[in-house]
């Protein structure tokens, strides 16, 4: 028989994935509104923000009564601390897209600059990053958590590759500077999401095997 | 008579307060390499990223014991859940100092910039909230932690002024471009410094009143 502890955890781990849904869309479209030039999808982006602080607010109020009610210890423990903090890094994914969104609408105030460079691919790695961090959290796989944390260092090549290709524009053409500086803040919006979804990754190794891996120190 | 359980509670307020004082630090010393001109400086800002790292662990370590083996409730609850928080934001105020000193060390191999603008005003406001944020959660000073989230505006308003200073300068010399832009990296840099002091306030109103303020829900 199923206690009703699980189906709590059940439920928190639903609260969770249905969270990371709603920011893995707020990318999507903050993204879509630069490719498209759509100031009003910022908007969109807005609207999702509510409900991600929202779900912020609900899943930590519910981590906390879990913790006093049913004082789980060993997984059931450590399956709730990650919670709390995976619905942290999934509030700042949201955060990240609204400063995309930002960027974006001063970037809009100006004709484009011709080519987006290598930002959509980096920003649609980046979603992958987010949604399979979520199925390593629900599956309990460290072997996925693991691969996600190696292509970390895809989106720092892009990122740096983007910011070197931007700085020759905005040297050989003072008009593109204020262009450009928009794409460079997006670019590290961008990098800071796949730095959310990295801390997701450590926090499932650590729910899953107990064992702490950032910082390199449990390797 | 003293509970274990309080020397314990103790024991993770010193640790936090600790930690605060390397973050507090590496703030500075960054700062000053940048000011000073001194590279070497950087070297040190890594070795304390080093301890601010293994705190990290070991106070989440110590949070999740105190979770497990007291299995508290109420205050003693908010109060672990508030420190484990507080221990991320502490780690990740390291990360940004470490990232200026990366910043400043593309900016030193160009001759200077004249003036370092308002950068330095910038820095040491969010210096200061970071060691009061420290304050008003040893003595759970929730008038403390609200005057600290109103400052934050202060320090948003340098950013961008800061930002429009940096860019008037690229536009009017294009051998500025690439000095303006560590610049304005150091100023985003400095500015997620005092979002993470205000995540400490907001986790101290909650730790001390039981009251969710963040995304000014629970006001």
């Amino acid at each position: 028989m199923e206690r009703i502890f699980d189906i709590e955890l059940k439920e928190l781990k639903d609260k969770l994935v249905h969270m990371s849904r709603i920011a893995e869309k707020m990318i999507e479209i903050s993204l879509c509104g630069l490719v498209e030039r759509n100031k009003e999808l910022a908007s969109q982006v807005f609207e999702y923000e509510q409900e991600v602080n929202r779900l912020h607010i609900e899943i930590d109020e519910l981590c906390i009564k879990l913790l006093a009610l049913r004082q789980p210890i060993a997984a059931d423990l450590r399956f709730i601390t990650a919670a709390m903090k995976i619905n942290s890094e999934l509030e700042r994914i949201g955060d990240q897209s609204v400063n995309i969104s930002e960027n974006t609408a001063i970037y809009l105030d100006h004709p484009p600059l011709k080519p987006l460079i290598d930002l959509p691919r980096m920003a649609n790695i980046t979603k992958e990053m987010v949604i399979d961090s979520l199925i390593s959290f629900v599956n309990e796989d460290v072997g996925l958590a693991h691969a996600i944390l190696r292509r970390d260092d895809e989106v720092d090549n892009l990122r740096n590759q983007i910011f070197r290709e931007l700085l020759t524009y905005m040297l050989s053409d003072a008009t593109a500077i204020q262009r450009a500086l928009c794409l460079i803040l997006i670019s590290r919006n961008i990098e800071r999401i796949a730095d959310h979804a990295t801390n997701i990754c450590e926090d499932v190794v650590f729910m899953t095997l107990g064992k702490d891996i950032r910082h390199h120190m449990g390797k």
